[in-house]
């Protein structure tokens, strides 16, 4: 998110801020709260100085601290500051970085969808210098069952709202469709999928001659806020779960997860 | 929560540190979100000189800027330390000044209660020199539709559970409990009272001899995860909603709400 080329050099910033914020963030890595010892041993400064920043943390509403236990902890202005980094913090803003390393590394169309009222919803798409022909663009509304990006949505958004969106398909789908699909329980072989893999893979089945591997990109809630999609010519493109594109596109996926403050929700597929 | 006297002077503080604060906070203040103009602007300070702090700011990954529009939000670190001030946030903790200041204003005996599995418990308990005699300690668990404190979680808690627990109540109760409330729809009316009111009174229900009076603390995402109590005999207690004692426990219950970053969830009642 943070565009590094833009941060002036040293002699341009302000060092003591810098170990102010450092503080703070010790704080929030010892878990919010700590003892004076604990967080000058953590940000490795003496406590001394540490008490003079913690000081000023104090002072601007950002730490507090126990009059009993005289621990530190993190104040109401802490909380403030998260609430509104949170509201401000975009899906697809966060997402965009990882579709040009995507596009640049492997060449391949990529894509980031949310879910929309009608459904997997394409909010922004980027093309390869010689793209394959897709008949998906930004707007897009993707199925639920036969596209890898809805079947990320299925498997991973709880609420009854994703399922019946998935069983009106089911209803309304081709014989030809439906064979496509396990006949017993069509969705709930999708939400295996995910569980299994954290990734979702089609094959011929959205668009035949188009091979596709989406990932789920979380919040700091843990709701799959958005979804990230490779897609390239069945044939010359590797679908399979544990492939170098499903792993990039998981760890594309889970980069943008981290800026949203949702990482401790990615969970790492078995290999 | 911050004990101010515990706060070192100016001398022993780090002013470039607290300057630094002061922009992340703007920013925060501003939505998250804002050009340098603007964020210069709101802290009262040179462009020139809040661009250094925000490099410094960028450099500890709090700030981030957008490489297309250049304004600055907040970044990955903020949500990270807001999500740590959120989780360490205790509703007894904050809450406990209040009741303090409670009993040494007004003499009262005061407590807060949270949700328990059995129904709203007390967890702290604060009593004046001179107490009543209450049949209610830390640890008792209260009455849902008698008692002010179980009326505040039913009128303001969402959730099947709480009105089930009402509901047990209701059918289990005499018929003299039962003509304290309205017959026809006695949940509706509690309900009801919230809405106007934004705190719950009773008089005689709970403990004959006994009103009380109690209003919701809020938690950052607009649960109320906790309920401040304030009782006296009754007669020398007055349990009307715009009275003094009203008045001080819904004041206390919206600045404990403050401290766990749930103020904007706080209803100011009509006069």
């Amino acid at each position: 998110m943070s565009d590094l080329s833009a941060i002036p050099n040293r002699r341009q910033r302000v060092q003591s801020a810098e170990t102010g914020m450092a503080v703070l963030k010790g704080l929030a890595r010892l878990g919010g709260r700590a003892s004076l010892t604990a967080l000058a041993v953590h940000v490795d400064e003496s406590p001394a100085k540490v008490h003079r920043y913690l000081a000023s943390l104090m002072e601007e509403g950002l730490v507090a601290q126990d009059a009993g236990s005289q621990h530190y902890h993190l104040g109401a202005e802490a909380i403030q500051i998260g609430l509104a980094a949170m509201r401000q913090a975009d899906p697809i803003r966060v997402a965009e970085p990882s579709l040009i390393r995507l596009r640049e590394s492997l060449e391949v169309t990529c894509f980031v969808a949310v879910m929309g009222n009608k459904g997997p919803t394409i909010v922004r798409f980027e093309e390869p210098g010689l793209p394959v022909t897709v008949n998906v663009r930004v707007g897009s509304v993707m199925s639920m069952l036969w596209s890898a990006t809805g079947r990320v949505f299925l498997g991973l958004l709880d609420g009854s709202r994703v399922r019946a969106l998935a069983q009106e398909e089911w209803a309304t789908a081709s014989a030809d469709m439906r064979a496509m699909l396990d006949a017993t329980d069509p969705i709930g072989q999708v939400c295996e999928e995910l569980r299994q893999h954290q990734c979702a893979t089609v094959r011929d089945t959205y668009q035949r001659g188009i091979s596709a591997v989406a990932a789920p990109v979380y919040d700091h809630a843990g709701h799959v806020c958005a979804v990230l999609t490779a897609l390239g010519a069945t044939g010359g493109f590797d679908p399979s779960v544990d492939g170098v594109i499903a792993t990039a596109v998981r760890r594309e996926a889970a980069a943008a997860s981290a800026l949203l403050g949702g990482e401790r929700f990615v969970v790492v597929s078995a290999p």
